[in-house]
């Protein structure tokens, strides 16, 4: 298998990539799922934030170094990643806020009358959480659906549906054009949580007609940590996109300082506070690795690691020690790669101190997070090996 | 004048602390109140944040770094200015996402049946379009207050009254013990806005049994642009405190991913999504610049400063051109002083050019922000001065 991973990382088109990070010696990082690496250029970026902008320039940078309209000139950089027009996408908060001003407007956007809203039963748990919340604040009720048979859920009673594109344990893909396509049908607006997904295979936000998304940034967008996550809002919802949070950020003339709020045009009404600035400026620079890059061939090689190294653990791992719980199939496989064994946390251990860092989830998975812009053959290959030697 | 303020320099035991930041040379800079100058250290450490962190440790800094618990790490290094115990103050989100916070939590605390939330009517903005959505999904009724009769306007039917501590552009200090006694007289629960208070002045949120409070940490507390806000919740509200942003960073047990939300116990509950760690970690070494500093000396020197100030524009400025909106009572004046001027718009960017960095509030108000840490009296005196000089 070790010249098998040679020869498929000589022939990958996107392995020259790997140079627009830094990534520790030694070490095989398959948690960009979780935590995505540094790309090469935020540490200047930063430190230029940092020393000039601010120390530098003060207060004058709000307009002098864009930082006023840094929340749409970056959800602009990003919406080609997620098949999105520009206007339509802002960063700014986290993934549970932005879920927030998303479900709430869903609800304010639907037919009146209806009463459900429709979650994802095995969602990443937050999604749950302020799903609740913004259920119990709008009046809805919240309906646990398994999202393969969310589409028999929806009917004339669905307010609002939140899918995962990928679920987070098990790297299962969801079907987001035919679960939008039958949410449409069933007159419901969707939200789709795209943490999961968005760098790592299409979106197709603008093709598929889904109505809301969100997304964190820190994944396979590699924004570093906790960076500001982003909201879209579809062209043809934001002049009916109510949000709950209507900070001065999102008025149409902010600085008149009126008593009253006027939300602003487009994707700005969902912005709410004074963005944080330097981390919002890291995410800017570390969106430059995407520079030329198709998300169509990220996908492709996204795949062919993970059958790779599927293929790995099946020859180094002894029989019946690990099982996969992601999906075989290409179309429901997202880009990770989740095993359930025994003593999962204690094998993860293991393999961290061999150099090949994934992670855990209890109660008995084990997660590999596959990044192509930076992860190759050898890597996979290197910790399905290593994995044999836990087992070995 | 200039001897006098070269004197009083002299004699200022706080003059040194100048050296903790880093400021442009011949710029004479009074906008701290809207944005903070650079510390010292900042800059270091945002790069080792980036470089070893994020770049080397990777994941591992959720645990290795302290980044989970930066939060409330850095709610309890910033707890002290505002004369909080610890436990009580985490930091996240912006101030506007914080008010929403505090003000739902607060409807959901005050008795039931009341009806009226009483808030600021001549608030910064944000504060009155949060309160407005705060109110509206809890049932609420926003009632405008003139700050300064709003004892008399709190009555039986009072659930929640939010005030700002220092209005944002008179600069008028209102009298948080009064009001906040007031509001507990009525049975109403208060939610102060620090923003233009903290780092300035006293403000003694647990000696005047405040109930909830939040507040920006880029003005008086050096954070940097757009640094996370925070929010204060008494110890004795915390196990009652039920915020509408559940998020899982608010969660028990976050890693145990239940698909039920149960609050932590503590300020924690106040958290919601991932941290923005750049951010916050520049806000934690920005907050260094207090070591050994005493907010009442700060406030003795603030108070002292804006005097110095008033006098050189008595002395420099013809009569008649300006007008300070800024109450002379040291018992009712913030950190700023307000100058109303026609042409402020004209006159602010003349000043800009001489080097005095204020700021402008439409429609006819000057902002000079006086910062005790690093402004000093020959700064007051040359801001004074160039005033004069472009009335001259």
């Amino acid at each position: 298998m070790r010249s098998r991973a040679a020869e498929l990382d000589a022939a990958d088109g996107l392995a020259k990539l790997r140079e627009r990070f830094t990534l520790p010696d030694g070490v095989v990082y398959l948690d960009g799922n979780s935590l995505g690496a540094l790309p090469a250029g935020v540490a200047d970026t930063t430190a230029d934030v940092v020393a000039r902008q601010w120390g530098e320039l003060l207060i004058r940078s709000w307009d002098e170094s864009g930082w006023w309209t840094a929340p749409e000139r970056i959800g602009d950089k990003l919406a080609p990643l997620v098949g999105a027009a520009p206007g339509q996408v802002v960063v700014g908060d986290s993934t549970s806020v932005n879920l927030f001003k998303a479900l709430v407007g869903a609800a304010r956007l639907a037919a009146p009358g209806r009463t459900r809203m429709l979650v994802d039963a095995a969602t990443f748990p937050t999604d749950g959480y302020i799903a609740q919340s913004a259920a119990r604040m709008t009046g809805l009720t919240v309906v646990p659906v398994d999202p393969s048979h969310a589409a028999e859920a929806m009917d004339a009673d669905t307010a609002v549906v939140l899918l995962n594109h990928v679920d987070y344990r098990s790297g299962r893909l969801h079907d987001l054009p035919a679960l939008t396509a039958a949410a449409r049908a069933a007159g419901a607006i969707t939200v789709w949580d795209l943490c999961h997904s968005a760098g790592a295979l299409p979106v197709g936000l603008d093709e598929h007609a889904v109505d809301l998304a969100v997304g964190c940034t820190y994944k396979y967008l590699n924004g570093g940590p906790g960076a500001p996550a982003y909201l879209y809002i579809a062209a043809r919802h934001q002049a009916g996109f109510d949000s709950p949070l209507p900070g001065w950020n999102g008025h149409a003339d902010p600085f008149a300082m009126t008593p009253a709020f006027e939300a602003a045009q487009g994707a700005t009404r969902g912005r709410v506070g004074t963005p944080d600035i330097l981390s919002m400026l890291a995410l800017e620079s570390a969106l430059d690795a995407w520079d030329g890059v198709s998300v169509e061939a990220v996908r492709a090689k996204s795949l062919a690691l993970t059958d790779f190294f599927l293929e790995c653990v099946a020859a180094y791992v002894p029989q019946g020690r690990v099982e996969s719980v992601t999906p075989d199939e290409h179309e429901r496989r997202g880009s990770q790669i989740s095993l359930r064994t025994e003593n999962a946390r204690e094998v993860m251990g293991e393999l961290i101190s061999r150099g090949v860092i994934g992670d855990f989830r209890a109660p008995d998975i084990l997660r590999f997070g596959f990044t192509p812009l930076y992860v190759g053959f050898t890597d996979a290959e290197r910790a399905a090996r290593a994995l044999g030697h836990v087992f070995g």
